[in-house]
């Protein structure tokens, strides 16, 4: 378990405390307002994600220029409309549709698990989304953090090693006082090498039902919890 | 007055929304417990304030690495007590003296105001405190951001072009929606020369009782108004 106090807590944004799923597809569906009935709206989000995380991962390897998460949604979002067979939509649409991202639903544990882990910890974003996402996201869901910290603000995604140390240098704590929260274990353990604690949060419904999100606990984490308020329940708040 | 519809709000925290003078000056009674009777310590906090701004203008003049304000504040101090009269303080009470400006309390209209503001406009701090600096003064004020933004993440300090800039960036909005709150007229100047809107608070008591503060209001500026409570009244929250 724990070697050190934890001081704050960092959380990840997209899928841990919001559910992008849900929250996209009910979006397409009122915007398609029925007029694609053979479109399976569940799995154009699971494609939707999977070019993001794709986009993404060819950014950080090329070192380009910065891009807004927002426009690579955008772009991402044509190619998936044609190969579901809803290349119908207009520029319109399919801009509003881009827009879901910034107004994702927080999972229904989400604000009073926060609320009760604020007492006891200083809580911030650690997001890829832009920081205008998480902004926008936290003040319409009422997510109430500390701080809003996000890869923008870095120059780099996660997990780059350099945006875990940024936001350890704005919390003004060492990597050991910090604890990582995400249902990505990618995320949580790139944050552990370099010294932070790590909390997964099963989120089992994270690409829909039947989507196959990894929701197995490990004790290479030092907290696996069920959702939010378990996470403050663990942590004694 | 204003052209554009306003969405943000960005805040000086040292002076605009916080009362430093009286909280280091009341932390510098405290620590001294009465040992120099013959200091006069709103002199000392004026002073120590007015080398902090000297050594970020020779900061800003020679483009140094980064240093945290947290250190600018430690480093003049020395220099301060002894010229006061109060060069026996301990080095462990330099320290915690310094810790005061993390610890900054808000003037009494600030977090009534805020809590009104949030309702309609997304607020954000825009401070040259560090980072850290600002969300523990937040934190414990309660004060209600929706995002922290800080000198030490533009990498300059205000009035410096770039940290306004930033600063709409993340917001992802115009210069011309956003509107910048401050007690410093330099601070909004620079705003408005980027196109941003301005609104002045004047606090009278910046400096102490006779601490000479300039609070005239101006027609240069969007909006004028004696403290957060007036904004939002003028801002028709």
């Amino acid at each position: 378990m724990m070697g050190h106090v934890v001081k704050a807590l960092l959380f990840d944004v997209q899928g841990t405390a919001t559910d992008f799923h849900s929250t996209v597809c009910d979006e397409a569906q009122r915007i398609s307002a029925g007029r694609y009935p053979s479109v399976d709206w569940p799995d154009v989000v699971r494609r939707w994600r999977a070019s993001y995380f794709a986009t993404l991962d060819a950014k950080q390897s090329r070192h380009h220029g910065w891009v807004s998460v927002q426009s690579v949604y955008r772009d991402a979002l044509d190619s998936v409309l044609d190969e579901c067979g809803a290349a119908g939509f207009s520029d319109a649409e399919r801009e509003e549709l881009t827009l879901a991202w910034q107004r994702l639903k927080p999972w229904p544990d989400a604000v009073p698990g926060l609320t009760r882990l604020k007492r006891a910890f200083t809580l911030a974003t650690l997001s890829n989304a832009d920081v205008a996402a998480v902004v926008n996201i936290s003040k319409r869901a009422g997510l109430p953090w500390d701080a809003i910290f996000a890869a923008e603000m870095a120059g780099v995604f996660k997990p780059d090693p350099a945006i875990y140390r940024m936001a350890a240098t704005y919390l003004g704590l060492d990597p050991a006082e910090i604890m990582m929260v995400a249902s990505h274990k990618y995320d949580i353990s790139a944050a552990a090498r370099l010294g932070f604690q790590t909390a997964f949060v099963a989120r089992p419904l994270e690409f829909g039902v039947g989507g196959e999100a990894d929701v197995a606990y490990s004790d290479e984490f030092d907290i696996n919890a069920s959702d939010f308020l378990d996470l403050a329940e663990q942590l004694g708040c």
